[in-house]
This record gives structure tokens, sequence and C-alpha cells, in this order.
């Protein structure tokens, strides 16, 4: 793929995206939002594509909305739809489909670079990276998924915490709080991702496609209504090469050999 | 406003909110609840409070139910209800109000005197102040919205620990849990929370009311539906007076002048 | 109860049930699915019964499904249904049963261990005891109402790391996330659950159940819908024995007898 603003590589089974406007804090303009949806369509549609990286070119990951830009609309609201629609499609795609998403956060992750930095199954953190949402001092209400990620992450309080005061968590806060799975050294985080990307490239990934579809909707869910979906689930895994893989690797013992189909 | 068991006063900006039964821990009466649905209510309406300090008289914030006036019900549940729903109405309010809400936690909360403690965006929380629900050591169970506050700040295990088990947490522990934001030094929760609330009176009230709104009906919505509204939310306040100025002080690095409109 | 592969045993108010294929690590089979489904049901159905205390035989709580078995179906779904069916079956009645359950986690509990683990108001570990879930390792997605109840306990991220990663926590670690209640010292927490069991049977169980009702719908409900079912809940309560009885204890300061009636 060639765009503007993100870059898009592909090596191996997995799908490699970065955001690429290093030069601005790697801020969401309408051409990013754009790129960013074609990119995340892209890895989603292809099926030599089983797992997928996240992250950004520079040192910083992303700044947000691109408020030089937003101001020369003039506050028109048909301005901003388009771009907020696209940015909120690109991370529907990253949060369902049916592959892994590991997100690299390489640095400081600042509005709406706080919920894209979240849309993965798995957020790997720079040491140094730092997350502060600061919508309201830019007398802003909160978007990119924010309101919805959050409280699934960390609770009411500390996603009021975060909202109102623009208190900014550290990596390790942000690990500690359950916002991120864990640290990596610093310079580490897109290597440490990519590794663990090929991984699970080789892996079940049709099982991890069942867990991320169950989790995206299990509040609206019962107990009898969520284990219903389960049971449907796991009996697909099963009767699958993987699923059959699996079970007859681990009774006799061997290493599996997955194909990531059922 | 004059009230028998409640305190209204009015400073600058701020509607300063205060349980007044000191003598009987402030425990919740049929007066109280009446006088507590009016301060809300009062709060909520009148244009120039555009922030409110919810707290208590004396040294406990509040002790729950009054039990020796619901022993004299004889256990008519009649009695009860006009009390519960009056409770229940005026904690809504303080949810669902479109401006920020602080509560500074002056001492012990028990009963229903913890979630009540609970219904602002911000908590700050006396340093010595401890909270117990106590409801099942009174053959009781939990009212006052603890099942709907307490899943959405701490899970359900720790939810589970508090109600069936009764274990009182200490300040630091609130903290930790993610029911409270933070601690103050002993005596001076009060002041803290007053002097944070002037400061978000000043603030972007419109954009924080958009925040409080989309939080209070996150987990009924799935990402799709919960973005949709993220973008008329922002799109409204950057229409508005304070997305422009803060979108302009942002850009050319000046401090935002907000007026709470949008 | 006479059961195959589960102990049953009733002592005082408590039934005692525990899984009963020490050998096989009590290992999920078509037998075990059944006899715990006919286990719970009776523990839910007998009035006698007024808590419940579920653990398991040996040195391990429970490995999950029996691959052996499993694999033996030649990855027939419709092989696997039933058993599924039942286990589920068995945890909404865990789950929904109008009385304390206490579990005991004696040892490991792997893949629908965990799940299984976790259907408790109170949930004590062993300080030696693990937890992971593994499904995805043998290629297959989640069951057990693990996508159902890890989200309610700990937020999605630390749940996808434990279901992508197949994370092992141990003991500490799963009090610490909110995952379990307590630790217990080794060998000690089937006899800690039935000591504490035996204290909640003479408790006000109505109350614990009227709490367990209202925290299985929480995450359906809003604030106004939660507070009436609260204000119906604690109104029962109120006017039966226990709530009576409890507020005249409380009033009088004296220990309340409770019949766990209302």
């Amino acid at each position: 793929m060639n765009l503007e603003t993100v870059n898009y590589q592909h090596d191996g089974g997995v799908a490699i995206i970065k955001l690429n406007r290093p030069q601005a804090g790697n801020a969401l303009s309408a051409q990013l939002a754009s790129d960013l949806l074609a990119a995340a369509s892209n890895a989603a549609r292809d099926d030599n594509v089983r797992a997928v990286v996240f992250s950004a070119e520079g040192d910083f990951f992303c700044f947000g909305g691109d408020l030089k830009e937003f101001k020369a609309f003039g506050g028109q609201p048909e301005k901003l739809k388009p771009i907020a629609d696209q940015l909120h499609e690109a991370m529907s795609i990253f949060l369902t489909m049916p592959k892994p998403v590991i997100v690299a956060v390489n640095g400081m992750a600042a509005g709406a670079g706080v919920p894209i930095s979240l849309v993965g199954d798995i957020i790997i953190v720079d040491e140094t990276a730092r997350f502060r949402l600061a919508y309201t001092a830019a007398g802003l209400s909160p978007d990119g998924g924010s309101t919805w990620l959050l409280p699934r992450l960390i609770g009411f309080r500390r996603t009021q915490e975060l909202i109102f005061e623009n208190r900014e968590l550290s990596a390790p806060e942000a690990v500690e709080w359950g916002l991120a799975t864990r640290t990596a050294a610093q310079g580490t985080a897109l290597d440490t991702a990519i590794k663990q990307a090929k991984a699970m490239a080789e892996g079940p990934t049709m099982a991890y496609a069942s867990a991320k579809k169950m989790l995206e909707t299990t509040f609206a869910n019962n107990f009898v209504a969520q284990t219903d979906i389960e049971t449907q689930e796991i009996s697909a895994n099963m009767a699958g090469h993987d699923g059959k893989e699996g079970i007859d690797a681990f009774v006799n013992k061997r290493k599996p050999n997955f194909k990531g189909v059922r």
C-alpha cells in the first residue's frame, strides 16, 4: 500500500501499520484518518495477514487531533465529522478484525492518541512513553472511543481522573492501572511487538478471533447468553484444523502446528 | 436555600451542599432525603452554579440510613419507599447534572453513606476517613446505588467482599481500589474540594457535561454507538465558544478563557 | 447424593461440593459435568442448605476439559455441546442460587478450571494455587463463562493477557488482580471456606440473595432502573424477619439472630 501519512508493510504473516507524520507528532489530520482507515481495512481483508502490529514513526506515538487543522475549520462540525467517522471506523476494525492486533506505543500519546494506542489485544509500551487525554484542557469532550475503552479497562473513577483532570500517566502506571499489557525497554517496543506478532501469526488465529468477538459483546449479554456463544465458538474451533491439532498435540505432548483455519 | 438537615451555600460559581445532622452522624432520615433532593435539584437547575461540592458537617460523612427511624416504621415498606426514592433521585441528579460534582468525604461513611460518598466526578477523601457498607450486618440488602456504582468502580469480586463481608476500607485503600480519586490531609478535604471546584467552575463545563453524559451510558452501548455519540458531542463543543477558545489558545500557546457555554 | 465424580456432603446448613476425579486432575469429563449439575441443582433446591462450599479432592482444583475424552470425539461438536451446556448450567446455578457460595481453590486451576473456580461470592485460594487459561495453547477459544466473568472482574486488558498469552497467575496475583478474595495458608482453603460458610449460613441469607441477584444484572441496567430494584429488595428485606431483627439488634446494640427468611 502506498499512503501519504501511514506506513504499511507486510512481513511474513504480519502487517505493520505505522502512523507517519513524525514532524507533526503524528497528529490526526484528515489525511491521516483516511490513510489509517485504508490500512486497517487492508489488514483486515488480506487473508495473508494473520496478525497486525500498530505503531508510529519517530519519537512520539500520536499527539491527538491536529488542532491547527481543526482551527482552520472555524468550528464547523461538518469538517470534523468525516475525520472522526473515519478514525472511529479504523479503530472499530482494529478492535473487531479476526486476528490479533499488537500495539507498540513508542512514545507520548495525547488526546485521541490515548484511545488509539489502546485498540489492540496486547499493548506494549516503551518505558519512557506517557499518556495524557488533554481534551478538556482544549475545551473539548473526548472522542476516539475514550468513553467506551477507558471504563472497560480501568473503571469509572480513574477514567474521570483522566478526563476531568488530564492526569498524565507514565508507562509503568499505565500497566499497573490495566491500560497497557506491559512495558518494554526504551526503543524496543516495536521490535518486541513484531516478534510477538510473528509468533501469534503462527498460532491458532481463529481461536484468537473467537475470543476477540466474544469480549467485544460481553457487557451486553447475561451469563447464559454469553456461555451459549462460547459453546458455539469452542465447538467450531474443536471441529476445525487448529482445535483438532491442538488437542492431539496436548494429548501426545508435542508442539502443535497451527494453520489459522478451522 | 433554607433546609433543615442540609446546608446549601453558593460561593462564586460553586454550590456547596453539606449533610447537616452531625449529632446523628448525618444519618439518612426522611427529612434529610427530602432536603438533599431539594439541594441537588437547585444546584442542577441554577445556571449560576457551574460546579458542585458535596460534603458533610461534623466529624463523619454519613452513617447511612437512620435505623432508629426505620425501626419506628415497624417494617412497613411504604414508609421506606419515599425515602429511598428521594435519595436515589438526588443521587441520580448528582450523577447526571451537566456540571462537575466534587465530593469531600470528611469522615466515616457507612451503609448508604458509602454509595452517597461516590456520586461525584472527583472524590477527595480525608486521610482518616473509612468506608463500610454494613447492610448485611443489619439483615438488609444494599441500596443507594451500591450495586450499580461499586461493580463499575472496583469490579465484582471486591464488591462482593464489601457487601457480603462488610470489610472496612481505609482512605488509602479506597483510592488504591479506585473508589475514590485521592486522599487529603486530615481536615482538608472540604477546602481542597472547594478550591478545585472553583477552578473547574472557570473551566469548559459543557465539555465536562458531555463527558459525564457519555460515561453514564457507556456500558449499554457498543463501540460504534458510543463513538457516534462522541462525534456529536465533540462537534457541538468544537462549534461553541469554549471549544473555539480552547483550540485557539492551544495553537497560540496562551491560557484559555472558558465561559461554560457552547 | 451419590455421584460418581463429585462428592456432596451436607454439614449443618452447609452443602460441601467437591470435584472428585483427583487421579485425572479433576478434569471435566461428560460424567463430571453431569454430576456437577446434579450437585449444584440439589444445593440450590434444598431449603436446609443455606450456604455452599465448592472445592475439589486431591492436590489440584481442576485441569479443565478432559482433552483425552474430547480427542476421542474426533472433533464432533455434538459430543461437546451437552458437556458444555451442563457445565454452564451448573455454573449459572452457582452464580444465581439465592444463597452464598464460597469456593475453596485447593490447587492448580487450568482451562475451564479457571472460570469454574470463580463462580462464588467469596473465593479463597490456597497460597500455592495457580491459574492458567491455556485454551488458545490447545487451539481452542475460552468457555466456562471465561469471557463473561473475567472482564467483570479484572477488566479487558488483563483478560486479554490471560486469554491470548496464557499468562499463569499465582494465588497472590489472583487476589491483587481481583479474581479471588483472599489467600489461605497451604492446605487450609477448604477448612477456612467451611468455617466461613457455616457463619454465613447463620446469617441473613435472603439479604445475601438480594445482593447476588442485583449484581448479576447490574451491567444491563442504568442507575434509575438498578436503584428501583434496590428499593424493592431492601423494602422486602426490611419487612421480613431478618431485616426487622437486624435493625432491632443494631438499635439495641445486641447480636442479631438471623433465620434466613424474610
